[in-house]
């Protein structure tokens, strides 16, 4: 591995889950970590999410050959200035944001004169925190990596070779089609799911008991991905907005059709829509990203068998 | 048990769950099923769903004194027809469909003089078919009971001590508004996951294949419902047409509200938003009705792991 240290700020879901796995995957390389929260840094550190949690961000970075941003998409140019004295001139900059234009912009800015290459594990659960992270996080999931033009190609592969043994599969993109394909893939099912949650908290005809008794009908699932974390969500949908928008149009228009269908009371339209979205599932199961096991493996039903 | 004799028309996830069901719960009881479909009716023998698979309805249903209706909304009544010279007077007539008013007309419509109580087992997986059934699949779930008025009451509590055999929790409710509780806990979030699902096909800017390797970042949650039988959720819209309308008009109004919040950049709207939605998880989760594990305890973590 040619990172020798690696420095993690933000100790969260993602970088607590970096930290684990760098200390399981890569056990000559050293790890420090901080995190702007008092809390979150003494459970770090209760944790071993890094070797070492350090009091400032600087201290953390201090002699590091890789830097990770892993906070918020809106604080990430703050959290690289914090660090720009005490970087190591060699070291390579990189973070886990949900978007990349707008990160690649920041860190470029904030950290003048170092390498920059954003990259993307997706890869989380609904946890946050400093609790949440584990080692295992990254397995047989998808790292994208979004090197900027003429992007130094042996930092490029020394990147790609560290999510790799972190257990990722990493794919190269231009950081406006991730911005897009995330969109689609990941905010906006996480804007639709908020959405109803909230649409059924609101009402006056159906009580929030019976919401939460009849949920195992469907609405449960939308409520795992609405406990995802308000802050990190927050910047995303304000760091991608146009390409959320414009899902967001797309996916309206379709489901103005099946409004329509429903209205009519047009079957066919109905019935050929949901006979196609079959497909989508298995191609998702055969390619490993997904449980095969009915109901994603629930413990309800096996659990509740004993 | 009150009932010594239960015929199951209909051989499905719903149908077969039940019939494996009785035979673990209620060892002493006379199970018989039908289904139209002959492949269903081999693949049920084989598995033995019930005790005895007939080659008619008719067939199932004689000497039963209860018959439950496991077939699409929109096969109800003629099911229900078909078994109307055969089916003892006493017989009590069940179903599991998923909307209850329009399934209360039909099947005393076609089945005059007979005791008539609708119930649904709010209980599933995206499979259907003889393979998809088990016998604990109701299991700590709810089954809300929809007896119409003047229902006898001895037979609403035979039927509602029939399902607490299976492992339900029952709760007795109006029609109306089981249809309209329905329509916000389960219809509404599958049209919205065979929505986006579908949008998602659909793109010219994103690959498919793309959708497919990027959808842990939410969207895959969406697959698992959008997988769900098409004719059984065509009826669902059809039958519940009113509900339903009604419930995703109140989600694009709030769909509306969050869209020009990322437009204009409102960020105190998104983030108390995304805040308040965590606590219908925790109810969720407290109240039994979703794995607590974080990513509902998919296996890819763990058994990646290894």
């Amino acid at each position: 591995m040619s990172f020798q240290h690696v420095a993690i700020i933000g100790l969260g879901l993602q970088g607590g889950s970096i930290g684990l796995a760098v200390q399981a995957c890569l056990p000559g390389v050293i790890t420090t970590g901080y995190d702007r929260d008092p809390a979150t840094r003494a459970r770090a550190a209760e944790r071993r999410l890094v070797q070492t949690v350090c009091e400032t961000a600087s201290e953390a970075v201090a002699g590091c050959d890789l830097v990770i941003f892993c906070v918020p998409l809106g604080a990430m140019g703050m959290a690289a200035e914090k660090v720009r004295e005490a970087l190591p001139a060699h070291a390579l900059v990189s973070d886990v944001g949900s978007s990349k234009q707008v990160v690649a912009k920041a860190l470029a800015e904030a950290l003048p004169g170092h390498t920059v290459i954003p990259a993307h594990p997706v890869a989380g659960t609904e946890n946050s925190g400093a609790d949440a992270g584990f080692a295992e996080l990254f397995r047989n999931r998808w790292c994208i990596v979004t090197p900027p033009p003429q992007t130094n190609l042996v930092k490029l592969s020394e990147l790609v070779a560290f999510w790799e043994a972190l257990g990722a599969n990493v794919e190269i993109m231009d950081p406006e089609h991730h911005d897009l394909v995330l969109a689609v893939t990941s905010h906006l099912p996480h804007l639709i799911a908020y959405t109803i949650v909230g649409t059924a908290s609101d009402l006056e005809e159906v009580t929030q008991s019976e919401v939460i008794k009849y949920s195992a009908g469907g609405f449960r699932d939308f409520t795992r991905i609405a406990a995802s974390d308000p802050t990190m969500w927050r910047d995303v949908f304000l760091s991608n907005k146009d390409a959320v928008l414009t899902m967001l149009q797309r996916f309206t228009e379709d489901l103005t059709a099946l409004q329509r269908a429903i209205r009519i009371g047009d079957g066919e339209t109905l019935f050929n829509h949901f006979a196609r979205t079959r497909a989508t599932r298995r191609s998702i199961i055969e390619e490993g990203q997904d449980d095969a096991r009915p109901d994603f493996g629930r413990a309800d039903h096996s659990s509740a068998a004993d």
